[in-house]
């Protein structure tokens, strides 16, 4: 019978009110990542993005587009239809719509009527990523993430997930670096981790939230060790976790030797961004970008690095997939949840996520 | 960002809220296709009608029989029981229904208590159609389809299609050629066909409506071309498409040399009668009958035709199956339809079969 | 036509609304049957009772430990976790939880907060039979089955059954034998078994509902005849079956030859305890516990019963299986159902349960 108190279930309940959870609305204006430029092609492709279908492809001239998916006619997907030059001929009754979404042909009627279309929502390629502006105001002049992850001095790999989870659930394992010594136990978590002081750095106003944990010295788990050289030795790890927004979040680490020079430290560093883009309130699409700055050439440092963080995501992936089916088989009345002291950047980050979206939805009405 | 202005949008909604969708209430009053002659026999077959469970059997005297699936006593589904010679004895408790739905025997209790039994519908046989009569009215003295469908002039092939859609969907889909050319491009649509003219003739008060498309002089696609002996050659193609109800849309085609003289055109004709029986607002029974008054005799003639209209059925069947689909993943404030001139014979349909409904509905309460 | 007169069904409607169904509440405060003891070990077990998600384990002393499976600060599943020692240490930040369902550690923030913890259900072992209790009152002092369920001279077997149907059709099932002519008609149904006099004894107080149930002379079916040497004779079947809590049902029969002596009579019995344990409203852990009181010392006898039974108890699952099914497909307007003079037992059971379900949870609010 250890049950939590009713005055501290009540107490979390009241705050849980005000932080993001799966039935918060989504946040449209905002760059997400809509796949991986090698996903869009001359062929037509369906994805749901913030609960909208959609259809994408590219045109003759290389454009990737993305239009709604659904025929304003009666509703027959443009993703089962046929791409013909740079528009879409509905599969049903033949509307004809360009890659601007404007209906340009309707064949049973001979002049297609005007003003009609389908929605068609900006896109904007970076190096691997595409990424789709969903929101009705103008879209951001700067995509989340910065210009890195075209950078040829970052050498990449990417990885998918369908995520069956809320990505707000996937933003708090973001933003917390105290469970890899947990969920991460068998991958890249070592025991002196979760015991690291960290710094935070919230900027609630800003939408910005950061936590740098200095694990120095430390003994690197192989996914860096090997790589760096640093097998058995002691070295110092400095990673700064960063929310930029709902779509990404970007792990910085850097890996030295003690004996490095301050001045040389940066010479060995990785960074991931971590792009989830909300399918469903309970369904994610997890796109990731991990790069380096360093063995630039060695392409068998690129598998391995995709082999062994593959481990470790999928390690996420499965947990937060647990969560969300605890949650949905818990009744109504038993779901509050205990923050903890360590929760701080994430429920920072959770109340931001919800003014934001509660703001935006004010917006538009 | 071509999408449907708010004004045009807000009139779409407007209109479709007197247009018979997923939502209506089903006719009850009306005959419909309970299933084919031959699937009724001297067992017991479970099916569910305009959102009812039933079972159905034959009598020894070879009487069709359907009644409520559920016995009245504790539920126990009576397809899963026992015919016994013309009663069904439930599996669970032995109450027997005479072939009225009377209950005729309770053994746990000796005598069986007044009153008790499950409703019957009334059926009818129509050479290799049955029918049933759901509703509360005295049922029709006529039959939707006419004489022709138990006709030895009119030789025949059936099929049955399970529909994950809306009957009213398939309704609208048959009171539209414009689509042959589009979604059965490659089976029996002919580019010709979506720009040639057609006459409407569309009765509100009746509940009848139809749409005559004469192409002539056209190419007939192999289905017709063969059989009829027309292949390569200059041709007419005259198609009458008319909803009787909704249970009932029957397809009447003649085609004919050019070469041919007025009075001899009718001898080379096809009828389809498309029957779409509800199983749930958003499944069909769909039960097709399809005719020809020409090569009686020949059976290889059902065969080819049969073969080769299964191809084009089904692209109706996918097609409905993929709308149906993308109508329950568009958001509720994303699913109007924005309809065409050509979808006048459509909404007249779907107007009348939401009045009709919701008359019956009023009638019953 | 033969339907149910609307009187009629108004009037069973108004019956039902004071029966117990799937819409009742569960009772909390009651000794539930958790699982068999051998199903508990030095590993974490996930099960849903009463609709709560729970981990089970053992301790190192052999204890077995109920608790709330989801982790209080993020939801992660304990059945998920790890088993350290006694304690629980969750797969995702580390929290530990001893036994009794308190939070003991944190890594994350160093102390842990005080008052934190999972509830703990108490646990009661009986021989193979480990029992819960779920409600908020003090458990029972007594287990609803007496101690013969331990009792070496009641050698048993043990079956589970996932049953996807309401707890309280089962148990109206098994408060009526005048099922087992017709659900059983195969198995161990007999056909004067249905029309045989039964005496009730029903304390609708003190929730305990009987029936008794004696066939003299009779034959008896292989599945007692074999064991207890009656085949081809002459013999008495006399049978209880008591309603003893929403958790127990145990059910008794006495065979014996018509020769032997009223005082000899009680030495070959068996006893069979029927214990559902709701898993959701219609979903059900149904455990079977079946003894008997001779032959104890021959296992042939054992598997011959088991082997047997199982025929029979599998024609329960599947029935109410089916039923379930039915009532999820019925409209709601037609879900009434008609009761007999035989069903009084289950129909008093029922009322009981629906009572002290509603009583219950007047009591918590």
């Amino acid at each position: 019978m250890a049950e939590v108190a009713p005055k501290i279930k009540e107490a979390s309940r009241r705050a849980d009110a005000r932080l993001a959870g799966r039935a918060t609305p989504f946040i449209f204006n905002c760059w997400y990542v809509a796949g991986f430029a090698w996903e869009f092609a001359r062929d037509l492709k369906a994805r749901t993005i913030l609960g909208r279908p959609l259809v994408f492809y590219r045109t003759s001239a290389g454009d990737p587009v993305a239009l709604s998916d659904r025929c304003v006619h009666r509703s027959f997907p443009l993703s089962k239809s046929q791409l013909d030059g740079d528009s879409i001929v509905c599969g049903y009754h033949g509307l004809r719509y360009d890659s601007g979404g404007a209906c340009i042909e309707a064949p049973a009627v001979g002049e297609c009527p005007r003003g009609i279309g389908v929605r068609s929502y900006p896109l904007r390629q970076q190096g691997p990523l595409v990424w789709i502006w969903m929101g009705d105001a103008a879209p951001a002049d700067e995509l989340p993430t910065g210009s890195w992850v075209a950078d040829e001095q970052w050498p990449a790999s990417q990885q998918y997930y369908h995520l069956p989870a809320s990505y707000v659930a996937l933003h708090e394992n973001l933003l917390d670096l105290t469970h890899l010594s947990f969920l991460h136990a068998h991958s890249f978590g070592t025991p002196d981790y979760a015991a690291a002081p960290y710094a935070v750095d919230l900027d609630e106003d800003a939408g910005r939230f950061a936590l740098t944990r200095s694990v120095v010295p430390t003994r690197l788990p192989p996914v860096w060790a090997e790589p760096t050289g640093l097998t058995g030795k002691d070295a110092a790890r400095v990673t700064t976790s960063e929310f930029l927004g709902p779509s990404t979040h970007v792990v910085s680490a850097q890996f030295y030797g003690l004996d490095v020079a301050e001045a040389e430290r940066g010479r060995t560093g990785i960074r991931t961004a971590h792009l989830p883009t909300p399918e469903t309130a309970t369904s994610t699409h997890y796109f990731i970008h991990h790069g380096r700055n360093f063995a630039q050439d060695d392409p068998s440092v690129t598998d391995f690095m995709q082999e062994q963080l593959t481990v470790a995501f999928t390690e996420d992936v499965v947990g937060l997939t647990e969560i969300e089916r605890m949650i949905a088989e818990t009744p109504e009345d038993d779901r509050y949840e205990i923050s903890l002291a360590s929760d701080r950047p994430g429920l920072a980050m959770r109340r931001w996520i919800y003014r934001t979206a509660m703001e935006e939805g004010e917006g538009a009405g």
